[in-house]
């Protein structure tokens, strides 16, 4: 991929003097850009652009090209293949519009490219996107306008060009800049896979920032990520209905579950903003020295502010731990009036000038119980200020970063209502300063979080071994729905714990398994037609007596003949007391085999209080969703009640996720409810659907 | 209040030559702003700064004194209270700090002002303060630089004067400016509740914006906003444990229940911001034409930022509907290449020139069934377009004004990752202009809220009128905790359903009332020691026999024994099935009785799943209520259980809110769970706290 950022020279393909034509806008960049390399045109017709002589076709160009770029009309672009075959040219960026994303014929046309491609060896950035730019070199290939920096640390991946480009743009706001840059496009050949681990090994990128509508290769891009000790940001599109419509008309993106997407991505140690621009505000603060904890101290000249501040501070996890009595001695000798207490938040009240404001940061940052530190101020630009106060105010963010190195912790400063002072604190900064409280102690709780996070890792590839017994079973099964018998006893050999029961066909069996499993018994219809119990009237409760048990096998019978549906009686040890809850997955087309956690029964549905994880879990991560769900408390035992077997639970996760990883063809399944009591839990109801 | 705000006179006292006097500023920023009245000084020293006379007292000023604002030591406030209550003076604005938020002593001193204050009729604002501004007339009391402005339609409240003037310097960003402002301080005499309403009488006030810590009269807060039409946003700090601890050191605000203080604004029609920014950021937005529905159409010329747009926009509740056949040949007419499908949200593609987007907000706007509409963009400056680019990528938004007047429908933009255009965008601009999707989809939801909101209205002043027996049985009752048979009694008096209970003080009666109530039964301990009944084995379920009965009976005694505490035996009908709920309330000290309910059993503090309202409810209210919980599904009948009686739930929240509203000495009371079934509903554990 080096020769695709790093190239001795380039063929622009479609460019031409007409001045509506796009592909001249590269060579302008590229020229702009002072790229160092050779640059030749394509057009059958020839000619010349701007001193760059313009070849008939790639194969005609003299010179080694190391890449071509595309911009000609799509049904051009086949042939452009064969003639770059030809040159032995092997990395195009192909920009041009009008494939899969347009039209039937644009989809045919793109299989086509994708073939001739992998026949040739060839590999392509696109189509329908800005290509890609390295600000180093000046290989900068998008057909839109843009205007050159001095290159930096962050490369970005963006599978909209029009995006991508505004979140660059949004970098310099914050005097930091990218190094490379990428629109995915349709990604027909290079993906978010292989960009991803190019920018992971890349000397100059420091930090990389995604903004991806979907991902296709799931697993494989959890594994680059999860080995990256970079920091990798991405904001997500395309999680609503209308945004994945327009997603399929733009790019073509398939939509992943948004929750899959949101479990893997944390799996992978993956910082998720929910907001595009917080790609371009978060970034600087990863180049602070690292955010060890949650315990800040936050300082400001105004008492509101310092309520609104700390209130936003803890929403977001922080801790403002007391102040050593050296810090409160320092920082009371500072004040005038005296009517001020110092605690942290601090307050500065009176002692607001920027003396102050440093020796505070000084003092806290030297607490060995304080990770980092927040100013937030009002002030106004220094030309408001008169006599003594103008040196008392003068501009503090310039005098922060000794005081960072000093202590090696980060330091975020935040300045409400005054941009035109923002602008100019942070010109030339090299510490992140914001225009707003939440955005700046957002910043900082992903940074925490990015430093705190536990080690990354990607669910093994290793496909797990199950019991003899459980392989056979599975093995053995058609496609379809598993309800009922079949699916408890792929459970029981898996080592699942399932409440006991005993199949039967007549009244006299159910009577007799009744008083073999002992009353209260449940009675169901198994019958793979029937899926949700309680919908159908085929499930009957709390059976005392036998005949009890006669008159609910005989309404089951009435329910069979009403549905038109064949199946057995299944007579179940009725299970009492204990937690309801949901384990269940699903096989996603991105991501593979996905568990699921949640509170069962009827609040599966109405609450959707569920965790998801990549299967297989190791039982650390099967502990962690158990302790993620939000009713977590009802297991731990809430009001009196007793608390809840977990490690049972947990073992139960840890042995579904290793079924369904080792079993590519069980699509779907779920345990609802598994019944959690004080010691053990079990499987009282189980369906699976097979492919 | 006029005479605050437009005084002919006003006396600054406490000022003095000092460079480091900070009565000073108060002075300069009249002259700057330039007062039309006439400025006295007030000192002990006398003298004159600035070509301002310094009297020695208020009484020593020879003409009429409308306003004293006071920046003078806290101990000599009271001297300055009898001095201004010789000369006459109705209004004093207090901007001294060491008060309450002080010291015990300052608490002392404050109270000595408020007493001096009532006695001598005079009200003031503060103390520790900024005081208020007029920026209309100049009357500019803070003793903080103000830079002087176009004064503007918008009226600000803010506990704290830093906070407050940094909205009133965000406004400026947008083009628009406060006309009226004050910082509310420790407010001992002037409250939120006196400036609420002098704003929405005020003529020259369109949008009223609030910072608050503490809302002290709540139930008159909600009447003044409910009464207005003017739209009021509010802002609340001090919602966290932190932000409470700083807000008392800070204004000694008092904590609301954040649930509580956030049903009441809803209530009132107030809309409530999640961000202080948002007061800023949201105001123009308020003057725009109204939002009469969620249906937008949403443009870009950027396919990805319409799927990142659309995706937000979908989650803020904005739908698209689809484009009329004449827009949409409108708009394909000016495609160039073709290659853009056309529909809403609208990926203007290769069409991205400012005619196009002015023809297709023309065009959708135009449409019954569109509200409003959104661009989103990321333009460059202008001098970045060379040639014809130029006058294509023309800024839009001067020629949007006409549109939104012509179709009477709002219309923002979010210009993205480019704030050097954002703020040439803003120049004179009359529409909102943002520099972010999300702030700009958040502004139009909140506009759109305000613009559909339910006709506001405050809970009824009239002591609702309860059936004779409940009122005597309440009338007789003693401070403490009420459980068990006395707390059914008043249920039932006041109309409530209850299930079937007798109280029995042997066995043998125990048996009896089984036997008259029917199997099963419920047995409970009924001691007013005794609250939660699970927790302290004081309830047995389920009972089916006189031998179960007996049992429960003589393990009750024993736990009655165990734990040194009197009562009765309840024996209560066992009801089976149906959904259990919570209804409560609490006696808030701001806002008066408020209804709670809920999820009812072990999920209410697990799931905390409940919603608020201001006592008493009508039926449409508690009806809302029910709607509004996260878990409404599963009393409307999820997977197959029937629905719950709704209209007899409503009837018992209405009847529980008249109780409580009638009855102050109800400080607290339950009733966990309620049994909702398919028809009707009856309490089946209720407590009250008396007081």
């Amino acid at each position: 991929m080096d020769k695709l950022f790093n190239p001795k020279s380039v063929a622009i393909v479609g460019i031409s003097d007409n001045p509506k034509n796009m592909a001249r806008m590269i060579l302008m960049n590229m020229q702009n850009w002072k790229f160092g390399g050779k640059i030749y045109g394509v057009n059958p017709r020839g000619g010349e652009v701007s001193g760059v002589k313009v070849y008939p076709s790639l194969s005609a160009i003299r010179g080694k090209v190391d890449v071509a770029v595309v911009l000609s009309p799509a049904q051009t672009v086949p042939g452009i293949l064969d003639d770059a075959k030809k040159k032995g040219i092997e990395y195009l960026c192909i920009e041009t519009a009008g494939f899969s994303e347009f039209s039937e014929e644009g989809a045919q046309l793109g299989e086509l490219i994708k073939k001739k491609a992998a026949d040739y060896g060839i590999k392509f950035v696109g189509p329908n996107g800005l290509g890609a730019m390295n600000a180093r070199t000046g290989a900068v290939y998008p057909f839109s306008f843009i205007a050159p920096f001095k290159p930096g640390c962050v490369s970005i991946m963006a599978q909209s060009g029009g995006v991508g480009i505004s979140v660059m743009n949004g970098l310099l706001e914050h005097n930091i800049s990218a190094n490379k840059f990428v629109s995915l496009g349709n990604k027909y050949s290079l993906d978010e896979v292989d960009f991803l681990k190019y920018y992971i090994e890349d000397e100059t990128t420091k930090i990389i920032l995604c903004y991806l509508e979907s991902v296709q290769r799931g697993r494989e891009f959890v594994e680059a990520a999860a080995s990256s000790v970079k920091p990798i940001l991405v904001f997500k599109a395309n999680t609503t209905e209308v945004g994945a419509r327009q997603a399929v008309s733009h790019t073509s993106a398939l939509v992943n579950d948004d929750k899959v997407l949101d479990a893997a991505m944390k799996q992978a140690g993956i910082i998720r903003v929910q907001r595009l621009e917080h790609l371009y505000h978060f970034a600087r603060i990863f180049l602070q020295p690292p955010m060890m904890g949650n315990r800040i101290s936050l300082l400001s000249p105004a008492g509101g502010f310092v309520v609104m501040s700390s209130d936003c501070a803890e929403k977001h996890g922080f801790v403002f731990p007391p102040l050593s009595k050296e810090t409160q001695a320092a920082v009371e000798g500072q004040l005038r009036a005296g009517v001020i207490k110092v605690s942290n938040p601090v307050d500065l009240g009176d002692a607001f000038g920027t003396d102050t404001m440093l020796l505070t940061i000084d003092k806290t940052l030297g607490q060995k119980d304080i990770d980092g530190s927040i100013i937030v101020s009002a002030r106004r630009p220094l030309s408001h200020y008169k006599g003594p106060f103008k040196s008392m105010m003068r501009n503090p963010v310039p005098e922060l970063p000794p005081l960072i190195k000093k202590h090696n912790k980060p330091v975020i400063v935040a300045f409400i209502g005054a941009p035109e002072l923002v602008k100019e604190y942070r010109e030339d900064s090299e510490i992140p300063v914001y225009h707003s409280v939440d955005l700046a102690i957002e910043a900082l709780a992903a940074y925490r979080k990015f430093c705190t996070r536990p080690k990354p890792h990607a669910p093994s590839r290793r496909r797990p071994q199950l019991p003899k017994e459980a392989r056979r079973r599975i093995d053995a099964l058609k496609p379809g729905v598993v309800t009922g018998a079949a699916a408890f006893r792929i459970l029981k050999d898996a080592g699942i714990p399932i409440s006991s029961f005993r199949e039967t066909t007549t009244p006299d069996q159910a009577v007799e398994a009744a008083v073999r499993l002992g009353f209260p018994v449940a009675m169901k219809l198994d019958s793979s037609d029937v899926v949700h119990k309680t919908e159908f009237k085929a499930l009957h409760l709390n059976l005392r007596s036998e005949r009890e048990v006669l008159f609910a096998f005989n309404e089951l019978e009435k329910v069979m003949k009403e549905q038109g549906v064949t199946g057995k009686m299944l007579v179940q040890e009725m299970v009492n007391g204990g937690t309801e809850v949901i384990i269940g997955s699903k096989r996603d087309p991105q991501f593979g085999p996905v568990l699921m956690f949640g509170l069962g029964g009827v609040f599966v549905e109405t609450l959707k209080d569920v965790v998801f994880h990549l299967a297989p879990v190791k039982p650390y991560e099967a502990e962690h969703m158990v302790n993620s769900i939000q009713s977590a408390a009802l297991l731990r035992g809430a009001r009196g009640l007793p608390p809840a077997d977990i490690p049972a639970l947990v073992d139960s996760l840890v042995k579904v996720s290793h079924l369904v990883a080792a079993y590519p063809n069980i699509v779907e399944m779920d345990i609802n409810p598994l019944l959690v009591r004080e010691h053990g839990c079990s499987a009282v109801d189980a369906r699976f659907v097979i492919e």
